[in-house]
């Protein structure tokens, strides 16, 4: 049994439920479907997931919200008539969205089910559409389905208790489509995952049913090795372990929503990335173990953005707790940090500048000075991270060297250098306009 | 003005000091003299601090203690004469540890002051040998000299008020003889530093008398780059920054006890270290700053010893606080920690092996496992630290790459790779039984 997820894109128009249709009939193992909502048909396109986003804002400000629900309504339109199938899926939203805005819940909640309402719809019509071209098939909510979440609105996690309810689909002998993004509280409430949230549903089905194998549709062919706007025509990877891609997905990589991947992780269950426009290619499979290979490398991802808090003192290292205090300081900020590179009498904590305010910024460095006595306090900006990233890196000889070859012929100062803890990747900090030449001499020497 | 330390081998016999009134009497400026007690003659000789403390360990078991007593007597005895000065000492000497045993002193404090004997005997034979010579020269007690300490036994911490004091040292004439290893409380009693003292009470009277050099006479010439038992004949060093020694010293260079160079750092004076067997040499000099060199890599330093605790959780970056609990749990069991290389799911705290018994190791892991729920944890033993320690290295470009490729050429696997906060060094751990050749490689690569 194959769970097999299409993203926003893949389901974007009737055009693209077409091909969707083919790739769930192409394979009877691919028995469990979950859906998101309708994602952009071109690039200036709104999803319609952010039209209900708007449509609830509007409300809950007292404006009127008619022209977004409208929107909602004419891409369904759009889609039911061109599949030819019955338009009765916009009265039940049109109403459904009407009972919402006049439930007595709380306008969490009220947001929540507005919010699932695309691929709550999405599926229904995707099941309809395979009942009319024959199919046994059958739209399946998730609370039958049995996805049992906390009672976070905006950000739910799954209750251990669902699994069992789950592995009840293998039972099934038609085709299920669930939608994704949602499950229910046990007091019957719906509530969403963070956005992106329906990968998540599809890496929980998948964990549930046990399934061979969880594909996961989407516009790409393969995850490159290294991002296509650096280095024209990357080589694509094949195949790569759940660490490897988290290392990846960290530093820029943006095909997964890194915890959509924990319950098929947990699981074990290995996931596919196809593309919905080019089924028959090969993707890239993501796999929990591997075996070793004589080039380990099999990615280099950069992100920009960070920035670094430089402390020292001498003797540091005689003092017992000071990094500890260090990270509290910085805990009572909510900021979590990256990594701490150290001396003997230092210690640098990288940090994304996007959770660092000018206020928080200050306050922290006033509380090192008063609560650290330090002989130095300083913070660099605009660092970029390159990881390089591969399973059985850690004993493979040469690779570091490789590495600092690769900035050094690019006439790029390494800042920041860290390997040794993740058996995984090899990370270095540079300055972020350095992030061009570093990423593509690096893409030469490991993979040309 | 210079402040001159002669340590225990520059003071261990007659012939010894014979050289260093030579010392004294080659450079006017040497006015401040501080020195040790007499050190190892031969190398299964015993010092006289450890005759001191076997004396008083064995007072405390109430076991005879006269054989100590008389070897200490013998080795003074041996110097007057030799030296053609009064025998006076022996008699002062036996008198003060009996009054010290026979004192209402806690056992504290009577073993500071007969660990202080051997300093403070040497200085007094010192200052009349210089007498006898023709020089002006005093024999003065630290706490004439103004050298007031926390009333701590065996870690006595200077107070800053000392300095005032000491800075009428200048206004003498005459060459004074200052007993190193300890200092007074405000009520007067005689509290020793940590064991290798001397070198504190150089370094604060230099401080104190605003020293333009405080010369530190031992018994090698200068400071190599690299620890001569793994290199033959290595260069030597001739300047250095108190950052570079520092770092040098964490991993195993021992010429110099850390916090002794504290004061003198603070007060910003530069410190020479001599060899009183060669006075005339370079020997290698300490200052605060230095100019950039093209070579920026001083020396390179290492120690084995080491172990790294490697935790890993998947989405570990995610969650607040994680690192700061890790070494909380640390802290509880008093183990200070060396570095924390961190990918982004893991981190590793590195530790140095002598901190960690069985049972601090088996409570550490326990509470990780419980208090982090972590996807796994273990703990690699017998590791190196091998820093390549130069000022300026931060801004060089090609370093890394010239250092990995040292590993490479070695056939030496990086388990672990840290560079970036400090910017003095960088620092690759190795498996132990890999130093050798790794510090051949280097020593090769930047020095040769």
């Amino acid at each position: 049994m194959k769970v097999a997820k299409f993203g926003g894109s893949s389901v974007a128009n009737a055009e693209q439920l077409q091909k969707v249709a083919n790739i769930i009939q192409d394979d009877k193992d691919r028995k469990v479907i979950v859906v998101s909502a309708p994602g952009k048909r071109f690039s200036d396109d709104v999803k319609v997931t952010d039209l209900l986003i708007a449509l609830g804002e509007a409300y809950f400000k007292k404006q009127p919200y008619e022209e977004e629900l409208q929107t909602v309504l004419n891409r369904f339109q759009e889609i039911t008539s061109e599949l030819k199938i019955s338009d009765q899926i916009i009265h039940d939203i049109k109403d459904g969205v009407q009972g919402i805005l006049a439930s007595n819940d709380s306008d969490a909640l009220k947001m929540d089910a507005l919010k699932a309402t695309g691929e709550d719809s999405l599926a229904k019509v995707l099941s309809a559409y395979l009942q009319s071209l024959g199919l046994e098939a059958t739209y399946l909510n998730p609370q039958e389905a049995g996805i049992i979440v906390s009672d976070t609105p905006g950000s739910a996690q799954i209750l251990e208790e669902s699994y069992e309810y789950i592995y009840k689909l293998r039972d099934r002998n038609e085709i299920v489509v669930i939608p994704g993004f949602f499950g229910y509280s046990t007091s019957g409430k719906l509530i969403t995952f963070s956005r992106g949230g329906s990968d998540i549903t599809g890496s929980i089905v998948a964990a549930g049913v046990k399934a061979e194998l969880y594909e996961n549709f989407t516009d790409v062919d393969s995850v490159y090795c290294v991002n296509p706007t650096i280095v024209e025509n990357p080589k694509e990877i094949t195949s790569l372990t759940y660490k490897e891609m988290r290392e990846l997905s960290y530093a820029g990589f943006s095909v997964f929503h890194d915890e959509a991947l924990i319950p098929a992780f947990k699981a074990d269950i290995p996931v596919c990335i196809k593309n919905t426009n080019n089924p028959r290619g090969m993707g890239t499979i993501i796999v929990s173990k591997k075996e070793p290979q004589p080039n380990p490398v099999v990615g280099i991802a950069s992100d920009t953005g960070f920035i670094s808090i430089y402390v020292s003192k001498y003797l540091m290292n005689r003092e017992l707790g000071f990094g500890r205090k260090l990270l509290t300081i910085l805990e009572d900020e909510d900021i979590s940090f990256e990594h701490t590179p150290s001396g003997i009498d230092d210690i640098s904590v990288i940090i994304r500048e996007s959770v660092l305010t000018k206020e928080k910024e200050e306050r922290i460095i006033a509380r090192i000075k008063e609560e650290l006595d330090p002989d130095t306090v300083s913070v660099e900006r605009d660092l970029a991270l390159i990881m390089v990233v591969g399973e059985g890196m850690d004993s493979t000889l040469g690779l570091a060297d490789k590495a600092t070859h690769a900035f050094n012929k690019a006439q790029v100062n390494i800042e920041m250098m860290n390997q040794g803890s993740s058996e995984v990747s090899m990370m270095f900090g540079i300055k972020a306009d350095k992030v061009n030449e570093s990423v593509k001499a690096l893409y030469e020497t490991f993979f040309e």
